[in-house]
């Protein structure tokens, strides 16, 4: 069920960031903790075999997941992620590609995440990610 | 020391792929089992903090991982991601960024590579990642 | 839903393995793809803080993904650990313990599962694993 | 190059946990930001295939790394593990084992650390792992 607070929030910062507004994703829906987002893989998006490449997926699992922790810290504070696992579950081929991502758990330094990567009902990948949550300006460390 | 039969041979796979052409990086150097690549971060590729997208940090391990891999299986055999993990050490500017990718370990079905995404002698991020070498036509699995 | 074949067969692997018998899990449900571990931790599986040690979490994440890849690879077949990962997710205590594992997806060559390490309805950890399948009588390359 | 403060330290807390003293293990070298345990591979680690749990493996990749991170805190911090990676390059049978765990970078809040797992010159397993700084007594988040 969304929030529509969470979802403008969610979009405007999509709108506002250079590299994900490049990137053609759209936050089709968002609650305190998860986010789902549309992206659609173009020619451009495929490798030699004719498939999305990984990076791209990992690309999509991360945004997912640090969309989600972003819904479950609070104002004033900033995530980094610090670590990101990708488990390549299927090949990816161009098309409609649907990304959930969820917070584990949000505590005062760290947080969890996972993202699932979709085609249909095709589990195509699956992200689990370390975000670091700091009052301070910059930095992961 | 490059090897230039290996180095032409990931530059036309990259040439040919239209997400390798299109991503903007180039093969600097290569032998058998590992690579240098070289990449420039512009603003488009910058998140809300001004800082390198991660998800762009990790296509980059992916790739010289995956190009590290490809030197040292044979001809006729093919690899896929199968999983990726990546540590995020510094936050990334724009600017010129470098990426060392080396194989730990090719064996007749798995192989295992690293890298380095560097920023001058600033260590951003290290990538580590698993690989399904297989003759298969497809898939990872 | 347990399935007594399965269940047995588990058990008597355990049973056969000097490394599992000796750590002193049980398996108390098992289906295809999926298991239910318990497990005790005492006051020598703790550390200097008094919490149990992270590696003996790796285990039992390990265990349970390891025996629910099993229940789903067909007889004849091995499966080694190629890659795991493991989040944690809150401190864990001496006291019982209990694992859920289950597998993503095993195709011919590779297998990916995951699990939950619990005390209660406390998450303690995450566990997300790779494995190699196949016929060959050895090794993981 | 040894420090001997440093190795008594580190000696001195192994011997004051329970878990890693029940383990067996020896500091056999430790400086600034690196350390080099020797430990031995007996019946009981072994599985059904003969061969040394992952699990363990992974236990001693997580101390080699945390103990490297203890070297590189300042005194009254504490650090605990946040996530581990294990890539498993080789079987492991057994014997004696030596595990060198080495310090990426510890910041204020967030440390990186890598350790390989060795047999003589074969590299069995390399782990990467995350841990959290912190001066609060507890948790992981």
């Amino acid at each position: 069920m969304a929030d529509e607070r969470i979802l403008e929030d969610l979009r405007a910062r999509i709108a506002a960031s250079p590299f994900h507004s490049g990137f053609g994703l759209s936050v089709e829906d968002a609650s305190e903790g998860s986010v789902r987002l549309g992206w659609r893989a173009g020619p451009e998006h495929l490798n030699l075999q004719g498939l999305v490449h990984g990076g791209v997926l990992a690309t999509l699992a991360d945004v997912a997941m640090g969309l989600a922790v972003r819904t479950a810290v609070q104002p004033g504070r900033r995530h980094v992620t610090i670590e990101l696992t990708i488990h390549y579950v299927r090949p990816a081929s161009q098309g409609d590609i649907e990304v959930l991502g969820h917070v584990i758990r949000v505590g005062s330094q760290i947080g969890f995440a996972e993202a699932d990567v979709l085609q249909g009902d095709r589990l195509l990948a699956r992200g689990s990610g370390t975000y670091s949550v700091t009052t301070l300006p910059s930095g992961n460390g």
